[in-house]
Parts: C-alpha cells; structure tokens; sequence
C-alpha cells in the first residue's frame, strides 16, 4: 500500500488551474498560449518526480518513468473547454503525476513503472482526442487540416507553437501495458447516490440521426388547414411522440436530445415548407443504440405513410461505438474503492467521451470517477469536494500498486 | 347597364404588368423606379379615362371624377411583394379604370361620379396601407420612420422619388360615399367549388401569440433523462397538442400557422435551454378570435402544470379584428353575380388582408373576388384565367350602377 500526499496533489492541481484562470474556472484550449505555458509546467514537474519527460510533436507531455518492465500509462488531458472548468481532465492529469511520485518516493514502490501522461486537444477546439489518436498512429492527414474557430489548423498550430519539429510520442507495444483514467463525473449520479467513487464500465456510444420534413410552403391566411402540408406540424408530431418511443427502447441510463431544430423560411405569415430536427442518443450497449435507431427510423417511417408530408431520417456519419472497460483493471480499481470508501462506490457507464475510447483500440483501458458537485461540468462553476479528489486520488493509487503486483508475480 | 370592354380591360392589365416584369411574374415594391413609372403611368391612363388624376405625397395614384354628387371610390394597389405576382392589386386598380372609363363613355351613365384609386404599398414593402392610411389620416409619424428591408424609411423614400412637395390625398366626406375593391382571392375556395365571384362577407381579423418555453441548458450526455428541462421536449408536446385544441375552438374556415420556430443554443450536444414558437390565426368573427386564443393560452398553462419547463404565452401587439364589410353594398355585388354568374358565385370572408380593412373605419366598404388559379398568391406563378378577369369587372360595373343608380333616387 502506497499512501498518496493530500496537500501537494491539491497544491499542483491549483498551480495547474493558475494557467488561463478566470474566476473560479479556466481558459486554457488547446494550442493557446496559456495551454502550451501549462504543458511546459507539468514536464518540469514530472522531471522533478524523476520521469524523463517531453512536450511531444503535438502537445502531448509524456513523462516515462525511469524503469523498466510492464508500464501503465496513467493520465488525462490538460486542454479546457473554451469556457471550462479546472478539474475536467487537469485532475486526471494531477493523479498520474501524484501516483507516479507516491510510488518513486516509496521503497516499497519504487521499482515499479508508472508513466504519466497529459493528451492534447481531449475537447476538440481543433480536432476531437488529437494526441491520443496521435500516440496510437490512428491521426490522419486530413486531422491535421481541422481547424479552431478562428480557422487555424492543427498543422499550422503546431508550427506557431514551435512544436513542428518535435517527435511525437507512441505508444510502444513492448512497454505500455495498460492505461488508466480518473475523471470527474461531469454528471449527477454519483452525487444523487451518495457515492463518492465509481468504477466506469464502459464509455457510451453515440449515434445520431437527422430527420427531415418536407412539405409545401404556403400563405398562411389564404390556404385552408385540409390542403396544407406544414412541415412544422409533422415536426411537432414527430418530436412528441418520439419521447414514448424512445423511452421504450432505451436502456435505464440511456439518454437523447434533440438539440437542432431549424424550420424554414421562419415567418409568421408564412406555412413552414421544410424542418430539420437532429436526433442524438448514447448509451453503453450497442445493441440498446441500435434498438433506439430503430425506433426513430420506425416513427419516421410511421409518419411519413400518416402525415401529407414527407419525413425522412438519415444516420449521422460520426458513430461512436460504446468503449467497454477492461474487466481484470476494472476489479482492481473496485477492489481498491471497496477498501477506501466501503458502501460509497458504484460501478457506472461514462456518459462522456474520453481519451480512453482512442487508446482502448491498442491497450486495455480503465477508469475511475469522482462526483461532481451539483453534477456541471464544462462550466465555470464545475467543482469537486476536496476529500473527494484526495479519495480518488489514493483508490487510483492502491488500484496501480495492486495491478503492477500481480504483473510483477 | 354598362358593358365594360375586355380588350381594352386585359390590355390595360399587361401594360402594367411590363413595369418590373420577371418572367411570368412582377417585381414592383413601392417606391422602386419601376413603382414609380407605374403610378406615372396610371396617372396618364386615368387622365385619358377623363379623370383629374394626381400622383400624392405619399405616391397614392387618385382620379377623381368630373362629376359632382355622391362618389364610389374604387380601386387596389399597384405595388407588388418582392417576387409578387402580376394580378394581386394591379387587378383592382385597373377594374377601378375600366370601370370609371366605362360609365364615362356611356351616356346613360356618363353622369355618375366614380373616383379611381391606386393606393401605394399595400404590402408592407416601408408600412403596410402606407396610401390608404394617409388617405384617411391615420399615418402616424412613426409610420413614417418604417423602413424597407435596406433600411430606407418611408420619408426618406417619399423624399427621393420626389414626392415630398406634393399634397397628400385626402378622404372627402362631402364626396367619398363607399369604397370598393377587387381582388384576386389568393386561395383556392372559388376554383375548388368551381365558382366565378366571391362576394366577400369581411376581411378574416389576425390575431398572434409567442409561447416562451424556458427549461434548462445542460450537457446532452451526462444529465439523465428524469433531471432533464428541455425545452424543445416541450415545445413538441405544446406544438402536437396544439393542432387538436385549435380545431375544437375554430370555426369552419379559421386557419392556424406555428410559423417561427426557435430552439436555442441549438448543438448537438446541448439540452434546449429555451424555445420560442409563434402562432398567428385568423378568422372573420372576433369571437372564434377570441375561443382560439384561449384555447392556446390554455394549452400553455395546462402544459406549464405538467412540465418541468416553464410555459408562457404573450399575445402580440399587432392585433388585426375582423373587418365587416357593408351589407347593402354586398347585396348590390351579390345581385350583379346572381345576374352575370348564375349558381357560380359565393359569399366568403376574405383571408388575406386588404386597404378595405383601413377604409372602413371611415367608408362603408365591399369586396369582389376571382378564383385564383391553384389558389397561389404572392408567387410568379399566380395567375387566374381571362374570363374570369372580364367577368369580376364586368360584375363590379352593374353593381356601381345599381349603387349609384339607387342613390341617385
């Protein structure tokens, strides 16, 4: 058993919060000055714990431990939300930083190898996962031309970053064994359970489905209510009844949202013509995301033989399949909770995405939460309690001694 | 009896339509150099009828008859919508000439007073009813700083079409008896009951309300389905159930229109924090008005008890009530249909509005209508057939007739 320190897990976590600080929250995207001045810190930092550390080729600060034999790779990302909060990845990132010291410092631990990392770009504010897709060779060149909102590409980014010539990490067969993840919730559950650590099953999936209504523009006092096509009604009908539907076919903690309606031309006098409503849902199980495809591609089809307007849904291309979790990583992370917060853990799907759905493809993957304080995330008010953070923190800990042990035997 | 003359009526009618001819359709909004050549034009063509024919301050084309005693003002505009059709306005006016031309030059007739009319923008292109507003001294010097889609005010369009030294036209209640006015009717009642003439019984009122639907915004992945206030889920409910408690609350030619939709922030990935919906009906009698509004209003508290997103409806400021248009002046119209359209004529309300809506508030008014064909308006496409065009002048002419003969007696 390896004990973590409290007051210096904290202290980093606010000299990391420091870079892009505003208020109680963070400015700190990706490829910002405030981001880049961050990820300098944190490889001076891991040097100071004794890891050899580098800013990679596209952010990425690896910090590889000094020794040898079957390596777990724990950490997060250090990027926030263009209007973030200062744990959303920056924990994470304080934990494999935290664990790695706590076991280098300790002679009983000492020999094993922990190497901590922080991804770039996790939020996307130039293209979603960038440097853990970069570190399992899954980037493309046409990644590299995605842009931030100001139109800038990563490519050209990472040359105003200075960072072009740089190597990039990889991750390396023969070493990274396994990669480990602590997150904060971002969402209510634990917090509504009075939990205080969950063992994350899997990442959910995401699928979505555009849906459009095409009926007759028109004048709206002249055209009698029998003769009319009004895409908006078939919208309302569609959006009303797909509630039911879906909740038929969902699992307990699916959810979906549709999040786009537009309908056009958008004026008073006038009969809607056409509407576009996009449908998105998640949920860990792929067969519950295709059972609520299903649904919804079923009341399109319904509507469309009822309604004098045509209504037709297309599946978004970006499908994320659910990520599930290592088993074997899983048990030792709920064995550790069991021990350290008896009764207060839970296992749970990830409602959001991670780094762990990239690296997922090339090393098993598990990971850890920590409640949210009135469940908000990606918002300056996003919070965590303090013995919280340190409790995870330390079941993160036991979890890593108790793995590279039963490696080592 | 008078006989209008058809050629010299349809020759009239494609003269004007060649001022901002596209295509088979107009574009002549007002105060547009097309616009004004065309009130230039009408001007001319009334002063050959034997008008005393001016264009006024505010670009209303006025003919006044030679002849003393009480006066029939007739006419429509002879603006058009951005891409308007070549009939809607341009139609009334020229029945308004031809028919002064037709009693002129007919001695038992030559000694009626018939008044012609070409009011300016109708359509609302600066302020609707512009003209006849002015002509009843209801501009208001707000009206005045409206302004067209470039943000030209009306004085300042009135100023560089030269018309601001003129006088502007004005109702006369020694001379001004009755007002009438044809149209087009811009649906399809009369050509789906294969009838010629509508006899119109008053102008539909208009009433709106804007529903606020105010939830919570929040992330679309990590809030679960029971904690969610999604205001888009609302707004379907309201907008599905909305279609059945309008039905039970209108009359039989009430029509309903949800024409601005609005979800906000509107991504993919984020719960509708709010959502705006505007409903505007219309109906000739107040209190179907009045039953519909209530039933809409009461959908929106019933659904604000069941929902956890807030509900709330506002009723608009631009409330339109039903215009009735003059009996005796509807059974002249009526007897002349019955006389030159046997069992092909009807008494309907009219769902578009009109200057008669202005002008009665001051003139005893009346309304004739032509089937228009497939009921398109507001369109290149609008068009009605030639002999329908003939027989609509030629009915407004036996009922002036008959009005002015009757009150001569």
């Amino acid at each position: 058993m390896v004990e973590i320190d409290r007051n210096r897990l904290l202290q980093d976590l606010h000299s990391l919060r420091e870079f892009g600080r505003a208020g109680p929250g963070v400015v700190r995207p990706t490829f910002s000055e405030q981001d880049i001045a961050a990820r300098n810190w944190l490889r001076q930092r891991m040097e100071e714990v004794g890891l050899y550390a580098t800013v990679d080729g596209v952010g990425n600060v690896v910090g590889q431990s000094p020794n040898t034999g079957p390596t777990l790779l724990i950490g997060s990302h250090s990027d926030t939300q263009p209007r973030g909060g200062w744990l959303d990845g920056a924990m994470g990132v304080i934990y494999g930083l935290e664990v790695a010291r706590a076991l280098l410092t300790d002679p009983a631990t000492a020999h094993f190898a922990v190497d901590a990392v922080a991804w770039a770009d996790e939020e996307g504010t130039y293209s979603s996962c960038l440097g853990a897709k970069s570190f399992v060779g899954d980037l493309t060149d046409e990644d590299l031309k995605d842009t931030n909102a100001d139109g800038e590409t990563v490519a050209d980014a990472i040359e105003r970053a200075g960072l072009n010539e740089r190597p990039k990490a990889s991750f390396d067969a023969n070493r990274h064994r396994s990669y480990l993840e602590a997150h904060i919730e971002q969402g209510p559950y634990l917090e509504e359970n009075h939990n205080r650590i969950g063992v994350v099953t899997s990442i959910v999936g995401i699928r979505g489905v555009r849906f459009q209504f095409e009926g007759q523009q028109n004048h709206a006092g002249t055209t009698p209510m029998a003769r009319r096509q009004d895409a908006a009604v078939a919208m309302f009908e569609f959006g009303s009844r797909l509630q039911k539907v879906m909740a038929e076919a969902a699992g307990p903690t699916s959810v979906w949202t549709t999040g786009v309606v537009r309908i056009e031309p958008g004026a008073e006098s006038i009969i809607p013509g056409s509407a576009t409503l996009t449908l998105q849902f998640r949920d860990a199980d792929d067969n519950v995301l295709a059972a609520m495809q299903d649904a919804a591609m079923g009341l399109a089809a319904a509507l469309n033989n009822e309604s004098p307007v045509t209504v037709t849904g297309v599946p978004l291309r970006e499908k994320i399949a659910p990520t599930v979790m290592d088993p074997a990583l899983r048990a030792h992370i709920a064995s550790a909770a069991a021990h350290r917060a008896p009764g207060s853990w839970v296992e749970m799907p990830s409602a959001a995405g991670h780094d762990s759905m990239v690296l997922s493809h090339y090393l098993p993957c598990a990971m850890l939460f920590i409640p949210s304080i009135n469940g908000i995330s990606h918002d300056f008010a996003e919070d965590s309690k303090e013995d919280d953070i340190a409790l995870g923190c330390q079941v993160l800990a036991d979890a890593v001694v108790s793995i590279l042990t039963e490696w080592a035997q």
